[in-house]
């Protein structure tokens, strides 16, 4: 007789860990054509604003990724950031479901400004699995397994345990909107949390790269209006893995599709940052 | 007979080699020193604000640099940092003088965020002959002499032949003053360029190494108020040998005392720059 369970037993390495291995070597390969492109001319194309490019690297990497996630796992589904700008919808089902970010920081990117990552999350049943960041140019692998902790090139991650706004290094993003009033409240977000005599605030252009700070305990906050389910995905479970905290502007539950969020090391910071905050209106990314 | 002239010949190398190369080992042993130290807990004090601050290292690092020189070099003569915070008087005369900020990027430095440099610049006659940045995380080792080329790693450096101002990636540094009056101005001159509908701005927590990566073409335009002619004496050769532009932020020739500055990797861009700037009057260095 068979011992009791077996035929259901979950392997030791976990029941997506296929999938994760996956996307760990599609993350790395796809930094390699980042880190190549980096030093090659680009044509650069506009989405919704001046300041939100896209280039050819984008489309390729994300087919690239894409393609080779259907042949493996035909049944999965795709939430990925230049298909939802060719008018794909964004939908979390309870079916596995791949959030792909080709290149996020592609302002970066097309600046050679080193500070450019691929970004792969991964959510059954609408809760995060793991998630795989790959910072392209320093070369950096960070990882996030539910329930299995949060390293950076095999390293643990550790978020800060700061809780005292004076005290705190805050990330922020600016956002693709540009047009006064979004700027208006951008500013004054900022001008808020310099007031509280926050140490600083730093704009790296990559949220998912500041997120990975914020995981790996260099910042003690982020918030940002204005990024989207592709750029947060991924590193939510990296943080959380790491101890941290990634709620929703108004201080509830990370909402993915709203398009805001605040994340720190500590509840206590995230709820300071989240009071000090007016809300950007950036609509949601299920409803566009 | 000698052959005419020799005895004051130049040897190939230039006259500051032994100071450049001087430069160099204790960059990289500096940034040894640092990284090290950013693994270990600190004792933090601040300067001129609370968002000013300094460390042991930051005292550690600059006496061993200026101890070593000095024994090497003793009629040469030192503007440090935190020499200057102790009240040593910032003046430029014709005599070789060492320009040293031990840590750039201090508060990145407080929290562990990646962004930390050391920078050492030499004038002779008041002319800028030779700058040295140490990255200390990525451990990239930026140089420039003049008349002789900008270099990272052994790789020359060009700036970015940008002239339009909506097609630039634009730095800045927020300053150590955080009184509401300055805040409103830094607020001021960042929506102003956004406005102008720069591709981005960035904010990275170290003038030095945002001027590297100016210098580096990885962006376009750089300003700042409130800086100080240590973070700007090693940068500005780096810069201007990588065939940028460094200037006052009136549009007039860079006066290093001036706590200002634009940078630019054209002179277009410059203008540009410096013609959307209100001022933040910072004082000078050699007044206080």
């Amino acid at each position: 007789m068979k011992p009791s369970g077996e035929d259901q037993a979950v392997p030791a390495a976990g029941p997506w860990e296929e999938c994760f291995q996956a996307a760990v070597q599609l993350a790395l390969r796809a930094g390699q054509i980042i880190r190549k492109a980096l030093t090659e001319e680009k044509r650069v194309s506009t989405k919704t604003s001046a300041a939100d490019l896209v280039t050819e690297t984008d489309h390729l990497v994300e087919d690239l990724i894409i393609s080779e996630l259907r042949e493996r796992f035909p049944s999965h589904r795709f939430i990925a950031e230049e298909a939802a700008a060719s008018g794909a919808k964004c939908v979390l089902t309870h079916s596995p479901t791949w959030i792909i970010d080709p290149i996020d920081g592609t302002c970066n990117f097309v600046h050679r400004f080193p500070t450019v990552a691929v970004s792969i999350g991964f959510a059954v049943r609408q809760e995060l699995e793991f998630g795989v960041i790959y910072h392209c140019t320093e070369e950096r692998l960070y990882t996030g397994r539910r329930g299995r902790g949060a390293f950076c090139n095999g390293q643990r991650l550790r978020v800060s345990g700061e809780t005292d706004l004076s005290k705190a290094l805050v990330l922020t993003e600016i956002g693709p909107r540009r047009d006064p009033a979004t700027l208006k409240l951008f500013l004054s977000n900022m001008e808020q949390l310099l007031h509280a005599k926050a140490h600083g605030v730093r704009v790296i252009g990559s949220s998912t790269l500041a997120l990975c700070h914020l995981a790996s305990g260099a910042a003690d906050a982020y918030y940002q209006f204005g990024l989207h389910c592709w750029d947060l995905a991924a590193a939510t479970v990296i943080i959380r893995e790491a101890g941290g905290i990634v709620i929703d502007t108004s201080g509830g539950p990370l909402d993915l599709m709203a398009c805001r969020v605040v994340a720190a090391g500590t509840r206590e910071m995230a709820m300071l940052i989240a009071q000090a905050l007016q809300t950007i209106n950036y609509g949601r990314d299920d409803e566009k």
